[in-house]
């Protein structure tokens, strides 16, 4: 037995009880005869005693070769200390050692095995598996682990089954790039890797499951960016008979759910926006809404007035940071640098400061007289004090600019704030983008969104304009999922793939087999798909693969198991390229 | 709003309730101005029932061109039936329908959509989603999910983290053939798929994270055999400090639970097995103990009595079916076909029938007197009434043989009962088998497995008698899992790779990364790793993904979406022959 009790258990009661303890020595202090241990687990810290005289000399011999991340065995009585520790639950106690066992020896770690580490990120990175030791990292792993099992009870609950789809899929369109996987077995053939299971879970809504879910592996050939990794896990779901207020219901239930469950908060109802909304009054369909700095329309009041960037704009757009028309002319310099960065690209910055004693002092003051600038603070409901930054040009595209502007200014405002949550649904999507490359619509989410049906009517006179059954779950910024109704009508699905201009025969080749199975009875259905890593990130637990995986790295950085690609030794590239029919088995 | 209640939900205290249904059309009848309609959803069926002169005619209109597996919904109010139907549990109660609402028509289904169904095997896995709205096959998913939600609340309630490891990882060098993925983004390299995540549970120990699971998917780029798919899920589990009783007890406990909750058994505790025991008594690793019928070696009483096949063999070893001395000519007859066959491949069998007048007749009469043949039967402890079958040869393949035999005879005298489980542990597999091949010995179970430290001593002089601390959980006859102690010290683990025939430099190369880490003080740790796709069909769930993906086949009867790999476009081909350097990018 190596243990009776783990480093983070016992207590004031426990006091005279014979007890084992293993771990690893996080800190030896030798003092005036004296010695004590820290030993560590993933439990907690328990202090170990020696004494001089008290303790047997072998043992006291044993404790002197202990060095940092030594794993022993410590058995002793449970002393109450003198000078407690309130910081740590076992801080009352203390096991007065009789006898000690070194389980395993251990280099001295490159880094200390501490909260705040003086590894870089360079070395912990290289010794992830030591890096993983400490607390604020193997948190992060026992967060992720508790979202995750929070999600499948509530969904359990909710009479959800969890369905293993398979890995080795055929490649389908979608989106991004699938990876291929040469079979090695049937030289010529090969696999896909899913990109997400969304025909899988459509038909097991086909076969009657009514309800499914999955925490899924999904994969893309992409570049490595820092929010798209080639491996992610998403919470993946579909119900049938269902509306989208149902799905919204279920979804913000078991998000409220998480929240009570790992961070004790009541996050409240989520707020349904317009995209149409959200694009006009946050420049984003995914608006952080912790801080309102909502946009104004300025063009009824600020074109016209012989501002030619102003009047040769699609729209004048303004926001208000409360307080900041003290702003001096660096901080404003910095904001116009700012927005016209590669990351913003905006032209440059007009700025109104509304001053105290009521006075407007602006950039375009040559083209705007006081009255001018009233009639701005007025519509923006200004007050004394507050500046007005605006931005002026094509729709889509100053829109862009000007959410980034306002992030900006929530952050410098400290307006966006760690620990508070502010979730929306964002609803309404439109159902098709028109793709200026190949001169056509696409579908926005995948092409067996529904349309709403009162925009029905539009589809031939306005595509651009038809809304679709399509959400969005957003949190402080962060587009944590989203989902649609879909279609589960034939000939509405193929009026569609009109619409996005398939051929009969292309609508065949690629969703055929999905379409046949439709013709036997689909119920109306529709889903969500939830990223797990950024949800886990929300509340401060792992985020992705690279966080939470212990990997180490080799001297030239790169990792040694995972996450970036190696070579091959020479007979799998033979057997590969046997695989890809380019040369003949032996 | 779809539907009020499920189809399975209605009871006779809802009478006079309001309520609306969706689901499929089981069934319709049609009878002297009556007609009824079982809607069926996942929760069960409910009766319809509409009447003319009662009926809205345009009610009753659409329901006469109601077929089956027609998706509607129906509102009505819950009455209660005249002659009611105990076999279901909304047998009391039917819908008198006031409205009814097409949702989606369907074109005759090829097989009925009934538990005893008239699909043959290919019609069925053509129509997989259909087939899947069978009960049998439905419930065999559900049962699934309920075992893979209980499988994770214990281990949680234990103390387990659930910590995900990578897909995409490189290649490593174990068993079977490793799945090779060309990333087209990184021309030339290439990420493999995990045959398990045994190096990154040992990480994790080393990481402090004392206890891993993972339900999780593995890969092996195999041929499709009946118990090996490309694909299989696995429950992946490794523990720190503890010792090998810890393991079994806790993952005994598991399984203990799960029968409990599922099956609602008990099924006492798991009794341990020698390995060697195992071979001697019933010449498998994995013994069904359902039935006894174990061997018994005849060497001492059989041999030196003139009979050649015996005196040459190195094993004379009996099974004694109890009752079967009636067997007659025929039935012996197809006895020693069944041992001669291809898949047994011994030689003969030798009988000898225990008559009821004490008097023995055995097919060596000629070599064996009435005197010689009471000799084995008291070996044996037979009855009169019992038959003996006598196997002889080497010993490891005389052992495969019998145990054949013994498997087949439980078979025939309905031995192995379904229902009736019987698990054990089977502990103290060898260290090292010995490897004709290459003529040296391999590690049985993988090289991080610990030998007893009592057998340390023979590793030089006997190196196949070393017992290793190796265990496997065997139910039925089938191995569920395996696991072992691991080598956690670096001098031991390098004695070990020394006599697996590394070199220092093989040594590093293939394990360096994880030696390195063990440097830095790793636990006493050790895990195991239990097949779920057979866990689950130990209980009648989904064994296997072919079992419980909704995949249509084609014409030709391949599957349309996953398993069978396929052939990929021009353009995927050429960035696969980039990505493998064999051409260069445009």
């Amino acid at each position: 037995m190596y243990r009776s009790h783990t480093c983070g258990e016992l207590r004031i009661e426990d006091v005279n009880k014979e007890v084992t303890l293993s771990g690893w020595v996080q800190r030896v202090r030798d003092k005036g005869g004296m010695a004590w241990v820290d030993l560590r687990d993933r439990y907690g810290i328990t202090q170990l005693i020696f004494e001089e005289g008290v303790t047997a000399p072998e043992v006291l011999e044993k404790t002197r070769q202990l060095g940092r991340e030594f794993v022993i065995q410590a058995t002793g009585t449970v002393v109450e200390r003198y000078s407690k520790n309130d910081k740590i639950p076992t801080g009352a106690i203390e096991i007065k050692v009789s006898a000690i066992e070194i389980l395993n020896a251990a280099k001295l770690p490159p880094f200390m095995i501490e909260d705040d580490t003086d590894g870089g990120d360079d070395l912990r990175m290289k010794y992830r598996y030591l890096d993983l030791r400490r607390n604020p990292v193997r948190e992060k792993l026992a967060l992720r682990h508790r979202i995750a099992q929070e999600v499948r009870r509530y969904l359990d609950e909710q009479n959800f089954l969890e369905i293993e789809t398979p890995v080795l899929i055929k490649s389908t369109p979608e989106g991004a790039r699938d990876f291929i996987v040469p079979s090695r077995m049937n030289p010529g053939e090969f696999y896909a890797l899913p990109q997400s299971p969304q025909t899988f879970k459509q038909l097991l809504m086909v076969s009657g499951f009514d309800r499914y879910f999955q925490i899924v592996k999904c994969f893309r050939d992409e570049d490595l960016r820092a929010d798209r990794q080639p491996e992610f896990t998403q919470i993946d779901c579909e119900l049938a008979f269902i509306e989208q207020q149902d799905i919204l219901d279920i979804f913000e239930g078991m998000v409220r759910h998480l929240f009570r469950m790992v961070l004790n908060q009541e996050i409240g109802e989520f707020p349904h926006m317009e995209y149409a909304d959200a694009m006009r009054l946050y420049g984003s369909d995914k608006p952080d809404i912790r801080f309102g700095m909502e946009f104004v329309e300025l063009n009824e009041v600020a074109q016209n007035k012989g501002f030619k960037v102003f009047d040769d704009a699609e729209l004048v757009v303004g926001i208000k940071a409360e307080g900041c028309a003290s702003y001096t002319r660096k901080q404003l310099d910095a904001l116009t640098n700012f927005v016209k960065s590669q990351q913003v690209g905006a032209k440059g910055l007009v700025y109104v400061k509304c001053n105290e004693d009521g006075s407007f002092k602006s950039s375009v003051d040559k083209f705007f007289d006081q009255e001018a600038l009233a009639a701005w603070a007025q519509t923006m409901e200004a007050k004394a004090g507050d500046l007005l930054l605006v931005l002026s040009g094509a729709k889509d595209e100053v829109r862009k600019q000007m959410n980034e502007l306002r992030l900006h200014m929530g952050n410098e405002l400290g307006l966006r704030k760690e620990g508070e949550f502010k979730p929306l649904w964002v609803v309404n999507f439109p159902l098709l983008e028109w793709d200026e490359e190949t001169k056509r619509f696409h579908a926005m989410h995948h092409p067996f969104t529904s349309p709403k049906p009162e925009d029905m009517a539009l589809l031939d006179t306005d595509p651009g304009a038809v809304r679709a059954n399509a959400y969005d779950m957003v949190i402080n910024g962060v587009e944590i999922g989203g989902g649609s109704i879909r279609i589960h009508d034939r000939e509405q699905q193929q009026l569609m793939f009109k619409h996005l201009g398939f051929t009969d025969e292309e609508a065949k080749e690629q969703f055929g087999f999905l379409m046949e199975a439709f013709e036997y009875g689909a119920p109306p259905h529709g889903g969500i798909a939830l990223g797990f890593d950024r949800l886990c990130a929300m509340f401060g637990g792992s985020e992705s693969i690279r966080d939470y995986i212990a990997f180490p790295k080799n001297n030239s950085g790169r990792d040694v198991m995972i996450d970036s690609p190696a070579s091959v030794d020479g007979t799998q590239l033979d057997e590969l390229q046997i695989a890809l029919n380019l040369k003949k088995e032996d």
